[in-house]
């Protein structure tokens, strides 16, 4: 075995899963109209590990086999580890033409999670568990998805409250048997799972030692039986009105994935019952993944400051005061972002063994992209001008009866072919979709998480601070 | 004649006019299956005017003939008939399922514009043109648009600059002849335009002597030879993957209007070269427009604070202190939105003899809402949830192989069906397309447009602040 | 009796009570080098009386005696009478050099509260005693302090709770006799009650009925046996380092009032355990209040932009960009402030068969100016320089062997006086205290308190919208 | 030679040096009641060379001399000692109780910027006498202003234009002799000027070649003939009302430096009529400063941090979720200036072949601090309470008639000194003077000159960033 190539991925999805699509079941997912687009982005992970100009980026020389392995499931040992997977991440959403690749990203975040818990458990077997499958991923170079968030019912009832309308709204071990455990319930918002070879599961929040049948963790292929995955449609097709572009359409889908009743073997079991570990199970996930987050923001922050720039240079606006003000306003958030996800690996923090970016520097840097973003479409929206919504489409364009007047009165600066200040504005229309806007604020994680996140993580600092400020008051205390 | 029925209003708009909708010619748009949303969303207004418990809001019995008009071509005379004036839009608004039937609102803010100005210039012709043009809508009830926005080309500069790539990104005057002027030239954004019946063009900039020519105000039919109207495709169908509502869709497109050298009889020219009062029409009908834009925006609002009340009780976060937080800044909106805009009327303010709502605070009034748009928006996708995206469509709801599964697990709090959290979640996405976005910052003029106006028209009183700071320095000065 | 004249609001101070300033017992407020700086500024509300321009605005001819009165004991009957309220507070804080006389001012509406929230309790001696003690007020034309705000303890816990350190934290009736009442406890931040006849109190938030000992309201005469006050020291004085203004100073400080076993006589307790009404006391004041602190802080915000536009003309920069966008911001602030004061009295509600401006916008109005303050302070510095905390003194100036450098060198643009400059800024450093900072979000309850307010007084509108918002998701309810 | 000790540093000053403090000649600064202590604050920079636990961090071993030296004048190398640079003095202002000792950290940007603009000009003599210069202040152990900020006079008018009131706004040479060049002018706002050693001159815009004589840098000891420094007031005392605080004073005063026709010789002259490089110089200077102005705001904006908690405690409300996030945001500001310094370390770049801190990251960090410092002090201030401003005396607790009322009455939570409270309280009204909030917004640069800054130096990236968004949205350029 060893890397996969584009190919072997895509034969590796011809499983018999099960999906369902907009109300039908998906044959091949490989092949459907729509979710081969998903599948076409994930292939850009693949693909890049096949470029010798990123070889060194994307992979690793694993230190037992001398094999080379993605660099997602390598387990990171220092600053630089962390910076270069954070450049990893940049540079795979960059070729995926501003549309991160996924394909391992949340996986390798929730493997790191899952040892570092093993080791802050202390159980030999969670250890060798979890040891055991990182090989699995190693070798196999699987793409795999991480799955924690719960559908929950009542967003403020524990899962064991009898309240909520039925048990189930959260993943829990209905039984134990031999070969392992039963569970149902439904994740949701499980990125790119319709055509990722694995999915791991954890919970989402902490537990109380009622609520520790929930406190399970796991990981199996997306073909289990009783596995169910209901994807909702995405933007999976350029508009018929729209401009051609000749690029790749990339995006992604999720799935709600429905686990009814499914038998997980014992050796793919990393939680079971130990509801304390829960919580820290969440956190080492949550820091993870919200630098991930960061990551492939970062490009998305960048493309919009290069369309602000671009439209405001067409509508020939690029001077005005209040148009720099705006561009300045990007250009702050976008280095905000980088100079954070990049503070946080220097100043990272150890859990489990395992060295993760800085939980407190990191909930920052993604509550800025997430906090921010409305304000920066409001931006680019009020650069670009009403003609960002009334703009005729390509189809007049091509009518030899309107051509003529769209391409006359539609120009902007002199110079600039009024077919790239058309472009433009349909580029910033696709951008400021509200996906975008509620990805910003809820993948990875809401506002509220992050701050709460922020300031329990804080807590000790804070407190020294308040040490310190009480010397400065005269204020003597015994403590 | 005297009032239409919405019948006679749908007649009225098969008259040969010249409109293009998605690269095709449109036959007749009361029948198209797209723009007879729009003229179904403008028939709210002549429906409104039959309803008895509306007559006194939408009507005004005519001083001269007796008979009752439309209250929108009513001069209004003091505080009592702008309030009535602008709870008559609000109310109209609700009654289009909040959507603004448009069917003259506009239209006689640019009548009234364009009577204010008449009486500014002075000149006997105009100012009879202007009544005659007024009773002439009376009679006849008609729809009418107001196109101001000119397409510009390049934004920086003036009409007649020689660096613009040609002089007709203004519309112009190219002839004057005994039987009127030519114009060419192209409005754009011009609302509702492909079914009304009149439009009403004025210009959207302060004039230089140089730009005398596109010193230009006038009236047409939409269906004058040389008129070409391209719209943009819009929202007028449900999606088919929606849970089906029993209600109308109600939405309006807008148009690019090409005047390609059109003849404008004299009697239905207001303008023609007075390059002086180019900057006085603007801002007459710049704050009437900018108080209709309040008008519709307050009950858009209100369903903002009422889906965001309604998805956190369905979530079971009402009472989360964060989520409390969000509705009390939702609320501060609206009621501010809504206290600026009845004060403005308040302290009206009179030019040409005609009271308007005051100039300052109606902008800052608008300024408010568009300002705060996308704060609000996301608030609201806040509190919904990542769901909000990740959804499952009505498709899925109606497979029987997923239905129970989504009714099971997408169930937020108990005794809330999960079709209703599912229908609101799709009324919410809805609400918070970038349309909406684009239209709060961009119609009735952009953000940069408001603080300009605010500061212009607020430098007396801004002095007269400045003579008191200096009296309390104290400061001596001789002015 | 009738109207005072300021010596005769001056002889009644003298009356025995006990006031310390700075850890020294006073003896006469009115000739204490600093207290008479506030008994001055009171000084004014009697003396606009006396001034034929405001009799109209001042005083109001008593119906049933047809003497003139003062308008802030006469109860207000309409729309009308609440915006004459607020002229006068407006023009008292202007006629005071920008600082309210108080006078009255809060006495009047802690008057009304009372009158209000006799008449929702609906016993007729409670209803008797406000008459009579309102006619008292008349009559004899006092001042008055209302004191709300008890010292608490720890905040977070209720009056009564066990966990407080001592059961005073909150006035409370410590013993009924015949007499009257025996109360204990302190009240902080009374403003100008060193200076004030009567000291009407009040409960400063909801009780239960473990708390009823604690709902007590009553007024008594400041000269009281068992009533101490301490003042804290407060800018009573011109900088000596100051450039001299030929302008009297114009300034309040408050009190901490101690009840050291008062005792109140019957006719005069208001509330004596009727724990369910303090809360309705409370919003009833608080209202009026409120809305008090929007008068008199329009005159301070309309300085901040006459500051601000000085110093700008003065340092030669009023016509960049940016510093017209801040000052743009401060007359939003003061437009929008002065719109929601005015519709509050518009939009006006009777709570006991008075009416007082509407709650939801009063509360929006006043959460504006003390949202807002921090940021105008800032603008106002921005534009100000640096020079605003660096400039030399006045001593300086008059030091000849610097004051021609200064002279030279501290001038900004060409024909302005550098001691103009000079006074502007010391104008600015004197606005810009923390004391105006810490009045503004504390001042008529905090920041937090008139967010709750707006939350919980727009809960019928917000379900009101909520409905709606169902009607057009297509979710029908049973309610 | 080599490192001073406290005591030789203030013999230093006894030099005949010319200083006004508030209108009267000063003798010794030293002994003045007022300016010993800025001389004592910046006296903490001497002592901690002299502390063996930070005698790392403060002094680098000479590469030449082998000796030690201040690593202020370390010319640094790489990231390491760009960060240890920042270390340094965010310990130096923790040493100094929150006050920077300043001694030689602004002098030390000044001394490298001319290194670097000397470099970059590339004239032999200029980079022989920086190295010169530089090998004086390491030998001597000196303190040093770095003076840039000019009078200016009309702010928007070059210095040279004809439309300034006089030609001296700026500092310029008004003759050239051959034992060195005549300066004439003011620099204003200059840093603890009073008490150091050298002045070390720069001009503080771009220049004109009309500006020539404007274009000029020096160093001089503030000695010189001809030079004459007013500085300002400060607070240099405790408030005799205030509780005692066992920690001695710190603070700083500046000065407006006068150049009345002062004689440099040409072995101090740094720039000439270079106008080209009047800019570089600025930018050089710029960064550094900044970064040094991030460096001494982190322990101000920590101590916000632990006043917050510590009164949110003594005041019993530190669980309340309104000031959880408070606190939060307070942690979001620290953290984001401290990860915004060291990334701006990590990403440096060279001129003149010297290191410094990334230009936009550093603008971007200041920029942080600057604007959101009132927001702060606001937070500060709402959890504080109105106390913050009513609070009485330190007087009022030594007088036994009020002690045991203010004892009991002003108590928080229980278990928590009331003394305590009042010493917090007095402690958060100290830090949120205005001064405060002008240094943050000023020194160092307005926000605006941070704003142009950014967008200045991003544009590189900004145009790659466009670049990328045109491949996206299909148009091709030639370019």
């Amino acid at each position: 075995m060893g890397l996969k190539t584009v190919e072997e991925y895509k034969q590796s999805l011809r499983d018999g899963r099960v999906v369902f699509y907009n109300g039908e079941k998906v044959e091949d997912v490989t092949t459907h109209p729509a979710l081969q687009v998903g599948v076409g982005t994930a292939s850009v992970d693949y693909a890049m590990a096949e470029m010798p100009e990123y070889e060194d980026l994307a992979t690793v020389t694993d230190e037992k086999t001398g094999e080379p392995i993605s660099r997602y499931y390598y387990t990171p040992k220092d600053t630089d580890d962390l910076l270069k997977r954070h450049e990893l991440m940049v540079t795979g959403t960059r070729l995926g033409g501003n549309t991160v690749p996924f394909t391992k990203d949340i996986g390798a975040d929730a493997m790191n999670a899952v040892s570092m818990t093993a080791n802050m458990i202390g159980k030999k077997e969670y250890v060798e568990r979890a040891e055991n499958f990182r090989a699995h991923l190693q070798k196999n170079d699987l793409s795999m998805a991480g799955a924690m968030t719960d559908v929950k019912g009542n967003r403020v009832l524990r899962p064991s409250d009898e309240k909520q309308a039925h048990p189930d709204y959260y993943v829990r071990i209905v039984d134990r048997t031999k070969d392992g455990i039963i569970v149902r319930g439904a994740k949701a918002h499980i990125t790119a799972a319709p055509y990722f070879n694995e999915l791991l599961v954890m919970p989402c929040r902490n537990m109380t030692e009622a609520d520790a049948d929930y406190a399970v963790s796991f990981a199996i292929p997306a073909n289990t039986k009783g596995v169910i995955q209901i994807a909702h449609p995405f933007a999976a097709h350029r508009d018929q009105a729209d401009f051609p572009v000749d690029l790749p359409v990339r995006n992604h889908t999720d799935s709600m994935i429905i686990f009814d009743d499914v038998l997980v073997p014992w050796e793919r079991v990393f939680l079971c019952g130990e509801w304390q570990f829960a919580m820290p199970l969440v956190y080492n996930f949550a820091t993870l993944h919200r630098h991930t987050g960061c990551s492939y923001h970062i490009p998305m922050y960048e493309t919009m400051v290069g369309v602000a720039q671009a439209i405001a240079e067409y509508n020939g606006i690029e001077r005005a005061p209040h148009i720099r003000q705006e561009i300045t306003d990007l250009v702050i958030q976008v280095q905000t972002l980088k100079s954070l996800s990049r503070a946080s690996c220097l100043d990272y923090e150890i859990y489990g063994g395992i060295p993760i970016p800085n939980r407190t520097i990191t909930n920052i840097a993604k509550y800025s992209y997430a906090n921010n973003w409305h304000a920066c479409v409001k931006i680019i929206q009020d650069i670009a001008g009403g003609l960002l919504v009334t703009a005729p489409t390509y189809r007049d364009w091509q009518n030899p009866k309107t051509k003529d007047f769209l391409d006359k009165y539609l120009g902007g600066k002199a110079g600039i072919p009024t077919e790239h200040r058309l472009r433009m504005l349909q580029m910033i229309r696709h951008m400021t979709r509200p996906e975008g806007e509620v990805v910003a604020i809820h993948a990875e994680g809401s506002l509220f998480a992050q701050r709460m996140t922020i300031y329990a993580e804080a807590m000790p600092s804070i407190q020294e601070c308040k040490k310190q400020a009480e010397v400065l008051a005269g204020i003597q205390t015994d403590d």
